[in-house]
């Protein structure tokens, strides 16, 4: 492509909305813009790396006997009424009437519509295995969207849906799928690390894997053990538990109020006592389906909500408000603690090995000392309730725990019968009984995987694209527009690269060197050919930006043998 | 690819939601599923057939020298209301709410939203022309989905833009889009006509024109001269006037009313008075931008409202209601006529030529003979108003126009600066003055397209694709399941014919002769090839469905050869 033939708009500066450094240099080098909130139109460069990743995760999902189809954003709200996620998912959910005041929504994910597809048109064992995908534009109705591509409102994803008679077909798929998502992610130059995950608003009954690009802009934590490899996300990663020793309520003091006025946090209260937090016990009141809880962990360690809503099998679970605190605790925020206080307390089993910790006394001002489980109150369940934290070990080797911040781009789910089973996916087996058909599901983030990749290839002037995703391989940059020589040499070796069927970037316009260079370094082609005095002698600057990023002046043949010999 | 490994429900019965043939035939070949009125599913032979309609397109569209980009499809709703569409577009427009009660509207077009971006990435002439298209799924909220893919509610489209300095540069690029679409629907293998049309919602200040594919079920009137050419849709269609007596009105006699009871319609009045529509007046009352006006055509003739539209320069043309009828004309609907009627009178060159006609009293049960246009009632305009029927005449040369029934596949429009001004779409020319810039569109309903496409190549069995469009070229049938011979023999050609990369389905299911055949009917692969008993001759049946639709016995290398050369 000609330069002058492109809508490639670079931009000197990145709109102030723009956080992240890839979102700015996306913006800069002319790939996308935002229309709205999250929401974002891709320019033809930034389209052509959203047709290059679409092309890899087609032939991975075409390699692992997934057959591509393509269902409606448009989804019959009864449909999500039918599985119960039309009042679960949320206001992300975006729901609307038709002229006639049916109510839809617009798809944030298709469970529920391919489900009643299958459902539909497979009745028997011999009709399975069945392995779906698409790719299609999402919508989910974000609080704060964020990082451009990262946390949008108008998306585009892969989602793959398996379908297999029992859970050993689906062990199967779901192995194959990771295979296909390893090679998926490789093939886009990525550091990334598969991880143990919760399912969340998807759900169902099995394992769940999270691939995550290690990046610092990620909004999720990742923790991993550099020795034996377990990974998983911060919602689900679990530790050992420092061994502590064990202690006898009978030695412990009776409990001690003592005045916390205005001690409230964690931090006011282990200054105004002059004790450590690890000492203090944390008590934090939830609504676990309309059911009020209470949780205790060390004042030096954070609530897993997903481990107490495991823990509680709740569907829902919202910290409760200011006012429930207060009637439930009887005291104002900030002084509630598991004596005396009338509600299921879950302990968490490093809180339980304090020795007659510090908690609050339920009572406005007062915390109370030496306060010991199964004296003052008995907890109806010690387990894992808290993140795992620096200095944290692996449960399985006992290595130190590493901790990384990353992008999901991928996600895959042993979904089981969550969703066949209320819309009415069901086969007859072998011995004509009916059963549900057992159900995984696997999506990309599509147009989030370009940020990803963005955000992995930076350098100090713009993305330096992998290979395999660059809207150019090669860029061309003839450096006088005035100099005829260098123009025909230019046009010569864009002509056979073209025809070689390179995609091949050649800059024609009548610009200054310097503007071309700063457009080049923001395009990102991670080849360049500079066309410059030795034009006249037939040689050329090459420059491998993947590479030493050093110039070296060869042959116009030679630069492009050298292209052929790497592009694909 | 293999039968077995691909979801293909074929149907005995075509669900009853279907009424066209194509419609009936896409659901029972497994290629489309409905998920709810006018929104439907494509299933992967369906999505094959899209994919390869896409790749035609594209390939044309790049070649014309547009770039490809994605838009969103939700949109900010202040867009539509600053290019005025938002009220105008009406109840088609679906509207909705973010979580911040934002307004948005689901994307039927584009024009707001790349109008928008281009204001904001282009400042000068120097970076005009610009050409840009999508392929994208658009949603209308259409009163009544019919026919499947034709009218939906949720389609995909390919949408194309234009920019240029002036209407020049918007003339070349205008003809070489409609050079690009005459090459795309011949490469679909269509039987179509390009013809003037008029701009409907999307507006604009040029010419327009429609492609239509011919087809029975079509939901437009096109009218074509057999002779020089001429062709335009029923709307903009135009016609000789038939040359009549020219008459003075002294020699009519005076207007007489005459009791009609209960005769409204031009039938009852005809049949009542024993006088033949065309001596009729009908008067339709309107309401043109909240103002009431009459037009009078003659009663054999049908109102074109396009053109009575046009003739008042209005944005919004209705019919008058019945309240609204009989508070205008004094009496009941079916007794208005144009004498004594206080509002202007639109009257039709034709109905100005009948001498002394009969037309409403403004008085329940009442008309009057004798009604003579200039001495009992003074029309603003004579002119056209009507619609052409069978015997018209081409304006141009006379031969008698033809009357056809088509698909609307696509349609360019020039739109000027419809657009650009009210979003400020603006360059600096090469004076260093502000100008609009002059855009222009051009559609194609993609899904839309496979309906037409399969409505022009139906047999009494099912579709026989074209071959640049099937989702197989060729369908590889072994007659028995059970034999080895014949296993090995399709399985042959099948893996040598993938090799070439040709698009092959093999029929490896236990199933019985009949059974496949009937299948590979409703399937429509243009190419079949059946191994059979002469499988020990290394021998198969050849049958080119396109061609003769005889089967011919040849050798298998015969075979691959006969591929290989057809198919590109």
């Amino acid at each position: 492509m000609k330069q002058t033939e492109i809508l490639l708009p670079t931009l000197r500066e990145a709109p102030s909305e723009a956080e992240a450094l890839s979102h700015k240099l996306l913006l800069r080098g002319g790939y996308i813009r935002q229309l709205a909130a999250g929401i974002y139109s891709f320019l033809p460069l930034g389209y052509r790396v959203l047709r290059k990743l679409e092309q890899v995760i087609r032939q991975e999902m075409d390699a692992a006997g997934f057959n591509e189809l393509l269902m409606p954003a448009m989804q019959p709200a009864e449909l999500w009424e039918q599985s119960g996620r039309y009042n679960e998912y949320g206001p992300e959910l975006i729901r609307l009437e038709d002229r006639h005041h049916r109510g839809f929504v617009l798809g944030p994910t298709h469970e529920e519509v391919i489900a009643t597809l299958v459902a539909a048109e497979v009745d028997s064992y011999r009709k399975l295995p069945l392995r779906l995908y698409q790719i299609q534009t999402k919508f989910r109705d974000e609080r704060r969207p964020r990082f451009g591509l990262l946390r949008g409102r108008e998306f585009l994803m892969k989602d793959a849906y398996s379908f297999d008679v029992d859970w050993e077909g689906l062990d199967k798929t779901y192995q194959s799928m990771v295979t296909a998502y390893n090679r998926i992610f490789e093939r886009c130059g990525l550091r990334f690390r598969a991880v143990e995950a919760e399912a969340g608003s998807i759900g169902g009954e099995g394992e769940t894997l999270e691939f995550m690009a290690l990046a610092d802009i990620g909004e999720d934590t990742i923790v991993t053990c550099p020795t034996c490899h377990y990974a998983a996300n911060l919602e689900k990663a679990i530790f050992q538990q420092p061994e502590e020793a064990p202690h006898a309520n009978e030695d412990i003091p009776l409990m001690e109020a003592v005045h916390t006025p205005d001690a409230k946090t964690i931090e006011e209260v282990s200054a105004f006592l002059g004790e450590a937090p690890r000492v203090l016990l944390k008590t934090m009141i939830y609504i676990a389906d309309n059911y009020p809880i209470a949780v205790v962990v060390r004042g030096d360690h954070e609530v897993n909500e997903f481990k107490l809503k495991n823990a509680l099998s709740a569907a829902k679970l919202e910290l409760a408000d200011l006012e429930a605190v207060e009637r439930l605790s009887g005291a104002p925020h900030g002084f509630a603690g598991p004596a005396g206080l009338d509600i299921p307390v879950y302990l968490d089993r490093e809180a339980a090995a304090v020795r007659g910790g510090i908690a609050g006394a339920n009572r406005k001002d007062y915390h109370v000392r030496h306060v010991a489980a199964g004296r003052d109150f008995n907890p109806v369940q010690i387990g894992d309730f808290r993140n795992a934290e620096a200095g944290d070990c692996c449960i399985h080797c006992g290595s130190e725990l590493a901790f990384n911040r990353g992008i999901e781009i991928g996600h895959v789910f042993k979904l089981g019968t969550k969703y066949s089973k209320p819309l009415g996916a069901v086969f007859t087996n072998a011995d004509g009984k009916e059963e549900p058909i057992i159900m995984g599901c696997y999506g990309i983030g599509v147009s989030r995987l370009m940020s990803a990749v963005a955000e992995q290839s930076l350098s100090e002037t713009g993305i330096i694209w992998p290979l395999n995703i660059s809207p150019y391989q090669v860029h061309i940059i003839p450096v006088s527009a005035a100099d005829e020589q260098q123009n025909q040499l230019a046009g010569e070796l864009y002509r056979k690269l073209r025809n070689a069927g390179i995609d091949v970037l050649l800059d024609d316009r009548d610009e200054r060197p310097g503007v071309k260079f700063k457009d080049a370094d923001l395009i990102g082609a991670p080849f360049r050919v500079i066309v410059g005095k030795a034009a006249s002698d037939r040689q050329v600057e090459w420059l491998d930006r993947l590479g030493s990023g050093e110039k070296e002046l060869i042959g116009i043949e030679e630069a492009f043998n050298r292209i052929a010999k790497i592009c694909p």
